[in-house]
């Protein structure tokens, strides 16, 4: 196996419901500037087959504009790294099942892989943001970390010793379905009570509205023209920094819960760090002082002293430079 | 640094606010039975340097006993294992705070190697009792798993590739203080809704008392004279053996809130195996049928396949053995 020392450029991807995102780095990884990056939609209802032409087409593309641009050719790349929603098995490189994309036992790394010739490696979405920002952002000078993806759901990564952890069967991480509140909100996984019940996008928008259905006084419903079904978290965010005080109710609240998961990930894992990702970090302060306040509240003091918590730092590109990082510790052998 | 190769024996200690185990196994860990063990009272009350001098007296014994069964001399000894209560410092041996033997930045780890002329390495008492379990008990053939030692708290170890996790300062694995319900049960940690406060040996007694005060009928108060001040988590599990309805009730409630922190544990790291020890297992397919029928409701199917929930094996002796493999990983550089 080349280390790939031989080698320029390597290509990441990251697969979501919504968009398709594709982007080059430099082998060792260079000041983190991607030196071309491209997104599409992901058009998953026009079927499988679309989706991986779209994802070739722009990988393709991708290697053409940089050895272009750079005086090169497609032999100067290493490879591709692939995050994408799962469950999914790394070693054979194919996707269980996704059900944002309606994909079963589809072998995503090989289809891409073949069509591109060079090779791939895939791993979960989640797990690429979090490696990402190991690598080149929030979490550049620590070894173990975990990242919290709040969005639609919330996913997780975990990063010990400089490596992804993948646990007994590549699940390891699903932080957003640790019940928090053993008898409380249903969760879309059937369970009940888990963080993401609480703390996801969709589930903050829904605490905002019942709590306007319930006569709370704000400014949120002028945001949104009266119609509260259209109320989103980024509306919340959004008047929580406006000084709404409902809204930085809703904020508060929802980083108790959050905190509430934070401090038995920091009992639990004792990380140097928590990478908070998503939408949500907007809210900027608002969010993160009533955060950290709930950790230092709920967790053990060692614990959290150790433990800095953090947003994000690759806003939009952690997924294809997770991606990237994660290809070359797979592929090559090291980071 | 020797890697014990030319020594034939370790010396394991297990020191606890009540008891303290020492016992002797061979470099190899042999058949994994004790060559020799003796378990005396801490009587912590009578100071420090007290327990320390019954420590090395007891180490002094075990050296003297084996040597001379065996045609040795305390130079076939590589070494001494010491698993007790934290926090503490790994690194320099010392003992940050005990609470239940009133010590503070006590350096246990010298004291002991300096009196006994042997190095030692020193761990949590948690970690070494689910080091042992790996090592040669119910955990023999897994490479990650994850340690609940119910008792008078709920103790944690987290073993990941053969070796105890620690994180960023030696706390790592307190999982009896992951927030379930988090609006929940006052903890003895100042915090609400802890699995401890739920499943430890006192939360359980304290459920089944007030149970009974509520009226419920049971035969718990016959098997303590009437005297409900007396019930312990025992006194449950015996009942629940006995087909008391009551007192299976309150197992299957002890269940589901265990469930629910073994379910969060498998939804985060994705373990090969669960193993619960402690007293706890004594009431047996009472406990651990709607054990595991709640980490199905609650963690996903492929973490929970992928996790065998199982019964401590090394009942009373894991602590002493896990010192021993902890010795011999820290010192030796393997087990």
């Amino acid at each position: 196996m080349s280390d790939g020392s031989d080698k320029r450029w390597v290509v990441g991807v990251d697969l979501g419901g919504t968009n398709i995102v594709v982007g080059v780095l430099p082998l060792d990884g260079g000041t983190g500037e991607l030196l071309t990056l491209e997104s599409r939609t992901t058009e998953a209802q026009k079927g499988a087959k679309y989706v991986v032409d779209r994802i070739v087409h722009m990988v393709a593309n991708a290697i053409k504009v940089v050895a272009e641009e750079h005086g090169g050719s497609k032999e100067d790349f290493a490879g591709i790294g692939i995050g994408s929603p799962g469950p999914l098995d790394r070693k054979t490189g194919t996707i269980i099942n996704t059900p944002n994309l309606g994909w079963r036992n589809f072998p995503l790394r090989d289809l891409i892989s073949n069509a591109v010739g060079l090779p791939a490696a895939l791993d979960n979405d989640a797990n690429c943001a979090t490696y990402g920002e190991w690598w080149l952002g929030a979490g550049k000078n620590v070894d173990n970390l975990v990242g919290f993806t709040l969005g639609t759901g919330i996913g997780g990564g975990i990063v010990l010793n400089g490596e992804i952890f993948h646990g007994a069967s590549d699940v390891a991480g699903e932080i957003g379905h640790m019940t928090i509140d053993s008898t409380g909100r249903k969760c879309n996984c059937g369970n009940y009570g888990c963080l993401e019940a609480y703390a996801s996008g969709p589930a903050i928008a829904l605490r905002a509205i019942e709590g306007i259905e319930a006569g709370a006084e704000t400014v949120l419903p002028d945001l949104v023209d009266g119609k509260l079904g259209k109320i989103t978290a980024a509306t919340v965010y959004e008047g929580a920094v406006l000084g709404d005080a409902y809204a930085n109710e809703v904020m508060k609240e929802t980083a108790k819960f959050l905190g509430t998961g934070v401090a038995n990930i920091v009992n639990i894992l004792n990380p140097e760090m928590v990478v908070i990702a998503g939408g949500v970090t907007k809210a900027g302060d608002h969010l993160f002082v009533p955060l950290r306040a709930e950790v230092r509240r709920r967790a053990f003091k060692s614990a959290q002293e150790a433990c800095q918590i953090v947003p994000a730092r690759l806003m939009g590109t952690a997924g294809v430079i997770g991606a990237i990082a994660m290809f070359k510790k797979e592929v090559l052998g090291h980071v």
